[in-house]
């Protein structure tokens, strides 16, 4: 089954203490469709402007992306830079232009409506709720966010996580919706808010999954260098949501495979500059790590 | 075979936002013997006052810890006071008497001298160098440290560094020690100053290991509240070490789910002040949450 994913199509500027990459190919919608792509054909929901680069559509095809929900709008994509500390885990923003985001409003295409699998990654809740509206009765709904939503539509995100099966945030996020700072006790508060299945992610400390069959510890890949984990998040959302769309058996049986396979689309994100290295990555490569984190914790 | 243990012995006054609790039983010493017990016998090194509680030596003598090595010296008994913030992950040390540790030199009575498994849990490293000094031939060396040896005692710190098989130390501490903020570089570099086994101990997101056989990723036992985690970094090395003691096998065969029991008897720790919840924990209380822990990694 296909995977309909809607979320921002940007441009980032990235710097680091060693690099400068203007105008990668970014934003939620782009690495979880491109990590969504190694397992089930993506549908794309998002905006772009008239300056938006042929070679960032070529490269959506190349990976069998439907861009019929893809809007090419009338002035600028969506732009964002921001500069990472030596770490690699503080970054701060330089610069958001919204551009064409500003006026977004997501067009569902008929054949779009009718997907079992729907991933909201992140985007302004008003959107993800627009999407869901349109929706005629999906399997299965992911929702993913960051602090900002948190910071200034909260109202909006509390009756999105009503809507979604799964809710999906990073743990300060988790702190800063139920101001538990356990973060068992955290998933705990969310699931009283509605969703089956909440995932707190953890960066490089990984992940954990609470769901009807209880909790699930997901490892990260080991990475010995992390070159920029922007869309790491959103890259393992999307690797888990394809895994899942194609998985025979139900959602419990597979979401923690999933969820690995979502972990180690994450490591080939963090190991180049926006897309550059995840779109290097084969199906063959991925099970290769899968492999290697079924030994890692092993005992 | 039975684990020699050194490391300190203390009383430990506790305070959180909700309790106030003075002269507890603490120390690394007294939180790892108590750990090792319930898989090996425990042979303590350590020194008190006489102002030490009987109650705390009966508590040893009920874990079966043999205390030819522990000296009762005039004067009082090392007392630490430290302070948690609401979340639990920051303290500060409110106070600290060294009391008769000021002039501690381990003396091993013969009988401890021939131990295969050693732990040289937290303690100055001068003193640790001393204990390894008057062992015969150990089988399995293990040293624990904490961020003020890497403040005041680099050199003896290095110096043992060399000297032991596998060494324990929390992601920051690997970070002061190495310059790397990346914990999988950080474990290479500890390698080359000599360890075989290295560990990084993560608090609430586990720990991990880098042996011959590759790397381990260790999950810690979920717990919705965290009542006291003073000592839970020493139950974890306790631990590991009693089970490695009595496991049949090499190292490399066994020290993975040596720290899984390391890390059960951390989660034990953490859920009482002091040594409150640890001493009522019984092997098949130990052995549930293995097998729990083993169920929530697999995928």
């Amino acid at each position: 089954m296909s995977v309909l994913i809607v979320g921002s199509t940007a441009l980032d500027s990235i710097k680091t203490p060693n690099a400068e990459n203007p105008r990668l190919l970014g934003g939620s919608a782009s690495h979880a469709a491109v990590a969504a792509s190694f397992f089930a054909p993506v549908k794309l929901v998002g905006v772009v402007g008239e300056d938006f680069p042929k070679k960032y559509i070529t490269l959506y095809k190349k990976h069998r992306i439907d861009l019929g929900g893809l809007q090419i709008q009338p002035g600028k994509t969506f732009h964002w830079s921001g500069e990472y500390e030596v770490n690699m885990n503080n970054r701060r923003t330089l610069l958001t232009e919204l551009g064409v985001f500003e006026k977004f409003t997501p067009h569902l295409p008929n054949a779009y409506k009718q997907s079992a699998f729907v991933l909201l990654a992140n985007i302004a809740p008003a959107l993800q709720h627009h999407v869901l509206d349109q929706m005629t009765k999906p399997k299965f709904t992911v929702a993913d966010t960051m602090d900002l939503w948190l910071n200034i539509a909260m109202d909006d995100l509390q009756r999105l996580i009503k809507r979604v099966d799964g809710f999906v945030l990073n743990d300060s996020e988790a702190h800063q919706l139920t101001k538990e700072d356990n973060v068992f006790a955290a998933m705990r508060k969310i699931h009283k808010m509605g969703p089956k299945y909440v995932i707190i992610k953890k960066g490089s400390h990984g992940s954990i999954l609470s769901s009807p069959k209880g909790f699930f510890i997901c490892p990260a890949y080991p990475l010995h260098k992390v070159v920029d984990p922007t869309g790491a998040g959103d890259s393992f959302v999307g690797g888990m949501m394809g895994y899942l769309s194609t998985a025979k058996g139900g959602i419990d049986a597979n979401i923690r495979r999933a969820m690995i396979y979502g972990s180690v689309a994450a490591s080939f994100c963090c190991e180049g500059f926006g897309l550059n290295r995840t779109t290097k990555a084969t199906r063959a490569h991925i099970e290769q790590r899968v492999k290697e984190l079924g030994l890692l914790t092993k005992f």
